[in-house]
């Protein structure tokens, strides 16, 4: 019997007596039968005060690992030996379910940093440039959320989120999106995505058709398998999703939802015109077919001609919950792009009846959106510090969409196929034939930057010839560079002959 | 064609104009080929700017609504009218999932609500009550956080959390939970519920079968169904689940998953003694089968003979997490019922695999826990603050145990048959033979007390016999007129002969 006792440590001894006599016992390194020290032999001989051990003994008797006969002394358990060892560990791969074995995580942030690239220009990334998040203005914002002295600490947020965020969210999507919606129609989420999660939850029983854009945000396409839904892709062109297409689809799939980023979309940077959006409407609502239009980057219009309004967030084009207001659309949207993803506050727009629904479904998954990250978002509406500092934004991307846009005019005029966005954070690009993504991507770690492989996003996987490329993620200052590395890594591919088809 | 513009209001004159516009147009009040007055007469007639008008024709124009012929105006398009009447709303019922339509929501405070009932004693509401959230703190706590110049905004935390929180939770969970762990150990989660979701996604396929005790959480019963599996009760007594029969349960179901609360239990206020945590511990592993422990209460212990020691959260319990190391439990705690569940902060500990399984899969759900709810928390544990606001909470709680048992004693002697916790929030008590929990609940609304029946928590779902009081939610002074409303209910039940059975 070894004890070796930290007397400087923040663990009082009695803890460590009793830590250290139970593991002995439970390994088995202490028999049955025992006959432990008595209390005061055992305080003499670790020098410390008798009522510690008294205390370690009196646990132990407690948890069944010792017992005491008066007279006779304190022995180990018989009981306590037959906990199980502790180095049989469990077969994890019995035990995960099949959905997490097959579920597969991009994370290129932490592929990066497990190949050890500092310094790679980033254009993989799908949040902002950490520089763009305003922080002296959050902290304003936090301190101000926090000083009043009727401050109620962190109570309970209804699950819908507090009365006046919903408020304030309903009058900035009136405002800023056009989209005709009330507080009773809002819930904010912690986060666009739980939204996802939340419909699939709500609308989603196994075999069940999604509709989705060819490609779409990874984990979306993740979410509605995971609810063993039958995604099918819907052919897309410079103008998004082929709503030419939809009635044939409709027809052949029976769909009950279809799932949408009709503006600045991830990953094609492409936006739905405002004929393919009631065609989209329409071919929905006759088939009875819910919308998910996801709006992450709406607010993020670069174009510039033309109105000239600066008051106008998105002059031209309109969310599809801004020509409905049927209930047939569902729409999220999130401050993760515009202000900081570290709030984790996001909302959607919805008839009540799917808010109420959902709501009630929540109570599964988070309760309500952090009191703290709501406060903030309070703070930052009211004083309509979102939309200036979404104006900023929108002029520092155009500046970076412009850099992105020369550079590749300048390097990658004959490598690679692709158009500007209007807006948000992507383009979208084709690699020379015969090259592939994946290819391309591991000679472009090696010269310095990143990107993501068309793949990812191919509702079918099978693509293997585009790639995303987050022109906002960067720094202004790396943009060209950054270009530059990606056609050098196109060179290297092509001259040590790993594209694989030519 | 009728358009009344509100000149004082918020929207953008030009912006009102578009959405009556669209809105006449889709909904059929102006007709496909309806021309339109020209812009300065239309201007003329509202008393506005032309270029108001110029530009709400040019948006419609841009949507598809209407179209301009040089010398001959500016007509409704056909195009437009094909958008679907927005009285046709989506059939509700045959869109929701099977799984949300089954779903039940037990929301006691908005049925209070809705039954107009104020000045009703809460002994339903499962947090903690108003009062006891320390305002104060958090106010100080949330300004030291945000207050620092060197505030780097609201970054994206890793998903497990920021690894300073990590680190402090490890070392909380150390030293007042007894438990082994490390930062890898350690996930931060938005609360605890969300844990029990996450290994549900990481665990549970179709068909599994996990096992729970008879009563309990109805959140996580819920949660269990809705991935399909099996739920299969274990019974109990006053010393928590039948551990003895566990063998039995094992061999007939091959449970996947055991779900507990050991400690203070949801709903019973049961506590499993060691040797019990030993069986279950040892059978669990024989069988290859995880255990989940939710352990939102441990810290809360009222027993304060003995020891003597308030230094120490829990003399006497340690969580079965504490009594293991070899990766069959994962374990789950929260900040909502010790500080405030507005904080949405909870943390599960396990085995690194299971940490970096849930991790993946959490980026389908909500990224990461609010990053000011997590700087509040470091703020909290890096100065001791938790446990010092425990060891008050704790004393206040007694106080409200000692009057809860003492109004029982005096009220409900001979009608309730019950026990006294030794620690978290609940007592649990019989219903007189033939009288039924909705019952009494209705005759005690009327009197001005609420509680939850039984039925709630029974994983079997038939069991009306039973209440669950949570003594700590009222004030200390509404504890005794609290059950005495409760008693007198019981007699109105039994006078009006509503008891069912007798």
């Amino acid at each position: 019997m070894q004890i070796v006792l930290d007397k400087n440590g923040a663990v009082p001894l009695y803890r460590q007596l009793v830590r250290q006599l139970r593991d002995q016992i439970t390994e088995g390194r202490l028999a049955a039968h025992y006959r432990l020290p008595s209390e005061r032999n055992l305080a003499a001989q670790l020098g410390i005060n008798r009522t510690t051990v008294l205390q370690a003994y009196r646990q132990l008797r407690d948890e069944g690992f010792i017992a005491s006969h008066v007279g006779k002394g304190t022995f180990v358990q018989d009981r306590a030996q037959a906990a199980p060892p502790i180095t049989h560990n469990p077969p994890w791969p019995l035990l995960f379910s099949d959905y997490s074995n097959r579920f597969t995580y991009h994370d290129l942030a932490s592929a990066n940093q497990a190949q050890n690239l500092t310094g790679v220009i980033d254009f993989a990334t799908g949040s902002p440039n950490p520089q763009a998040i305003p922080d002296e203005l959050l902290r304003q914002v936090s301190l101000k959320a926090f000083a009043s002295h009727d401050f109620d600490g962190q109570p309970e947020s209804p699950i819908e989120g507090f009365p006046e965020l919903r408020e304030l969210l309903a009058r900035h999507m009136r405002r800023d999106r056009a989209i005709r919606c009330e507080p009773g129609n809002i819930m904010v989420l912690s986060g666009s995505e739980q939204g996802i999660d939340l419909c699939v939850r709500a609308f989603i029983n196994p075999g069940d058709c999604i509709l989705v854009e060819q490609y779409t945000f990874f984990p979306a396409l993740q979410a509605f398998r995971s609810a063993g839904a039958r995604v099918v892709a819907v052919p897309m062109d410079g103008n998004g999703m082929r709503t030419d297409l939809l009635d044939a689809y409709c027809a052949r799939f029976h769909p009950k939802l279809i799932y949408t980023i009709p503006t600045f979309h991830n990953p094609t940077g492409t936006t739905m015109p405002a004929d393919r959006r009631c065609t989209l409407l329409e071919t929905a609502m006759r088939n009875q077919c819910l919308i998910l239009e996801d709006d992450p980057y709406g607010e993020l219009a670069y174009a510039t001609g033309g109105m000239g309004n600066r008051d106008i967030a998105n002059p031209v084009v309109t969310p599809l919950k801004g020509m409905e207001n049927s209930g047939y659309v569902v729409y999220l949207s999130t401050f993760s792009k515009t202000v900081a993803p570290g709030l984790r506050t996001g909302w959607l727009i919805a008839d009540t009846h799917v808010v109420s629904r959902l709501a009630a479904l929540r109570t599964l998954v988070d309760q309500h959106t952090s009191s703290s990250s709501q406060r903030i978002c309070i703070q930052l509406l009211r004083a309509n510090l979102v939309s200036e500092h979404v104006k900023r934004l929108r002029d520092d991307n155009a500046k970076k969409l412009e850099a992105f846009c020369t550079a590749m005019a300048r390097y990658a005029k004959n490598r690679l196929l692709w158009s500007r966005p209007a807006g948000g954070y992507y383009v979208w690009a084709s690699l020379p034939p015969g090259m592939h993504g994946e290819t391309v991507l591991n000679a472009a770690r090696r010269r310095g930057v990143s990107f993501m492989p068309g793949c990812i996003f191919d509702a079918d996987g099978d693509d293997d010839s585009h790639v995303r490329l987050n022109f906002i993620r960067p720094e202004l200052a790396e943009i060209d560079p950054g270009v530059r590395r990606l056609v050098a890594s196109l060179e290297d591919v092509q001259e040590s002959g790993c594209s694989d088809r030519t």
